[in-house]
């Protein structure tokens, strides 16, 4: 094991978080909020920088890695992430408790935007402000900044690192070096960002102050969901709504596609399966929510934009809501179940595994992996209808080797694996079961809200500090896509003779 | 396609049907109740013995089949199966609804045990008897038991007919000739379904009448679990409770074990993974389920026992029930949810997936296609650890063939796919969100019950006729393990060119 360069790697991110936890400052230090909020914000700068440089001080030898140092480097990075991120909330006395604090920042990182805070209205513009900016960090992630950074080492290795990070099974450069790659990713990011942001200031919304903007642009680059309003986007104009929706599916697109775009490769574009696969889906989900919901609106243009809200939502793994499509009430022990049919409900829940594109900031299974799924079932059924003619799987009419179907299965063995457990170890709560297990699929899958107790007008807060723990491990197993936390944790990795 | 064959097979299968609807004729005749019923059961064996003959008229010249033919045979005599075997509920009156009696047959000789019936305590004793036939029967399969009986064909092409219609992905032959092996198959089920009859009904609990006995043994034998009483086995005595929680594991045990047995090759038995795995998982669940459940009893023999009867019946896809653990009611529009705790309702949810042994007369995913998948997943994580070091699959110290482990991966996703689709459309009826996901995996894992309204105390009859022909259709997927259905319904299967 090349304990320097890990060492030195997560040294480096200390600085950058550090760095990053300047604007919250900057945020506090704007609207007066007191020496208690800048404390809380500067202590932990303090105290990363301290770490950041004593790790940094030894130079390693070999930076040379291999994959599982990669998935190491990634899992720790994250933990690390998540332990310093935290800090500002509990010293502001916003989110006091330890187990409260860390599945905040987890969810914030990991872009899911599930959240404990009970009344999101009276946190201060810098908790909230950081809290979406862990969503914008995480969306592509923190060591993808790193390696924009840092020189390239000559044998290609941290190609490890961005995969190990980077949602999707398969990480292509878009040019020759790493690091020119990961630049001009973050600069699609922040390009994009950019758009966003005065689409809804300079938009006819007044609620959309610049403030308000910022924080729903960072939620919705990074498909995070954390809102700033107790029913999320419900109050809003329809304008603001609609740029949402569309943002939200923007980013859900690979951001390779941007790129080509941007060399004018257009064709290539328009070649992507997964582009197709995602745009159908989309579709599809939104006609049939369409269908099942049009008597509960006035018209059907309200119809039509909570559907293709919603759907562009779940799918990109964001979690803003423009309706409250699952409401839930215990009243005298019996549950009063609210909100869309249930129909839509199930429609909804299925989404969730779904995820967006590969190479975008979205979470979930990814369209790319379901393509390839379905793709290799329907060849199995062929084969035995006609065992003689072979067929090869092919994506982009390029054939797929076998290795990557292969990994793809057993991540969708785990998947499902790690949703049951999770939801089983979280019902020892005595949350009702609708509840369980779309908290727990809304976590592994990065999206944020479920349904019932934890639908969007719900929150994390009817579980006991103990699944809030679990359920912050299982949204950063999601976002890492499972592998970076089973290395770390499994005894193997650490035996002597590796 | 050999359709001379098929023909053929299909006649001999309908002559067979008929064969065994005399046995409710004569529980009708015994019990005296009418022309009406003699009739329910006269009509359906003449047109039977009808079609039987023509199709047999002429004999195949050639009996060789191929692997697509053998899942076609399968998919379209259940099919026929379900169809004829659904009249006798329609003429007696007793369930007059077509969608609904054509539901019923397909819960029954699938081994699921889903009902539609409201009343139980109203079928007349040749109803419930044919009910409760139809699970002995499905549960070994029909094709196995024409096997049994019908020439060999020198090529062995039989093999792809027992091979589409037993559960489990590798069906081995116990001795060199496919039909002996199908002999001594049905031959230990109808031993250990003697033995059952016997321990209920020579035991103290009154209750158990000799009819009463044997309807609970052809269920238990299935593993189907239609019952006689609205309650299940709630209110008899514990002596028969615990002898039926004992067979419920039993006939979930592969088969060709109990044949190991009686050739003396005990430590064949004992070196099975299955048959561990098997155990292990039923004494965790019981572990869990007693931890859970323990305020809800008085004694602990009482915990103990429920909690043992249900994961067995679960476990096994029997669905017996020996106490209310899921119950649901709509009171002024709120939902009453009762039962045991949401822990144990997840647990049991989970444990639905499973399924007993392969080999054995239950359904689910089975037990060593969920062994290879965990067992694959880790030698794919092992292998990120340590790339150098190769390491194989291996069952039962032999190694698995890397075809074996696709084919279940494959098997694996369209699994969850259609239990997600079926749970999707059978939504559309406004049931609950967790009554629908339910009864969509009780379904297709052949189990019975599933939760809240479709729990142990409920019905299916709360889905409309639309839902019950595609539960119905997906309880026949499940039970020929997904793909003979496929390819019966694949416009491939049928292209002139094949």
């Amino acid at each position: 094991m090349n304990y320097a360069i890990i060492r030195n790697i997560l040294g480096k991110l200390m600085v950058l978080i550090a760095g990053l936890m300047v604007f919250p400052l900057i945020v506090s230090i704007i609207y007066q909020e007191g020496i208690r909020h800048y404390l809380a914000f500067i202590i932990p700068i303090i105290l990363l920088l301290l770490f950041g440089v004593l790790f940094n001080i030894k130079k390693p030898k070999n930076t040379n890695i291999v994959a599982r140092e990669g998935l190491i480097i990634a899992g720790v990075s994250w933990l690390l992430l998540s332990l310093f991120g935290c800090i500002p909330f509990m010293i502001s006395g916003e989110i006091p408790n330890f187990f409260d604090a860390f599945f905040e920042i987890v969810s914030g990182f990991t872009t899911t935007g599930a959240s404990v805070v009970t009344d999101v209205t009276a946190l201060s513009h810098s908790v909230l402000f950081w809290r979406s900016f862990s969503h914008w960090i995480g969306g592509m992630g923190v060591l993808v900044f790193i390696l924009a950074i840092i020189p390239e080492s000559k044998d290609g290795s941290s190609m490890h690192i961005l995969r190990a990070e980077s949602p999707g099974p398969q990480v292509g450069k878009l040019v020759s070096k790493m690091r020119v790659t990961s630049r001009i990713l973050y600069l699609i990011y922040m390009i994009l960002t950019i758009i966003q942001f005065l689409f809804l200031w300079l938009g006819p919304d007044e609620q959309m102050t610049a403030f308000n903007s910022i924080i729903y642009t960072l939620g919705t680059a990074g498909t995070g969901g954390f809102s700033m309003d107790p029913q999320s986007l419900e109050y809003y104009l329809p304008y603001s709504q609609y740029v949402i929706a569309i943002f939200m599916f923007i980013f859900g697109v690979n951001f390779s596609l941007y790129y080509l775009i941007l060399i004018g490769n257009i064709k290539e574009v328009f070649r992507n399966e997964e582009l197709k696969w995602y745009f159908a889906i989309v579709v599809i989900a939104v006609t049939l929510l369409c269908i099942n919901t049009f008597k509960i609106y006035d018209t059907f243009e309200e119809t039509f934009r909570h559907a293709l809200f919603q759907v562009t939502s779940i799918i990109s793994t964001t979690g803003y809501s423009s309706t409250g499509y699952s409401t839930y009430e215990v009243v005298d022990g019996l549950a009063k179940v609210g909100g869309w049919p249930v129909f839509s409900q199930v429609l909804i829940f299925i989404i969730m595994f779904f995820g967006a594109c590969a190479g975008s900031t979205a979470g979930g299974l990814k369209i790319t992996r379901i393509n390839i799924l379905v793709k290799s079932m329907i060849l199995k059924i062929k084969n035995i209808i006609n065992p003689r003619k072979v067929e090869v799987l092919s994506i982009d009419k390029r054939p797929a080797d076998n290795k990557t179907v292969e990994v793809i299965q057993n991540f969708f063995v785990l998947y499902i694996m790690i949703f049951l457990i999770c939801s089983l170890v979280i019902s020892l709560d005595g949350n009702d079961f609708v509840t369980n297990i779309s908290a727990s699929l809304s976590c592994i899958s990065n999206v944020g809200p479920g349904l019932n107790a934890v639908g969007p007008y719900g929150s994390y807060s009817v579980f006991s500090s103990f699944s809030k723990f679990i359920l912050s491990l299982e949204m950063i197993a999601g976002r890492l896509e499972l592998f970076p936390l089973l290395v770390l944790f499994s005894p193997k990795t650490w035996a002597r003779h590796n």
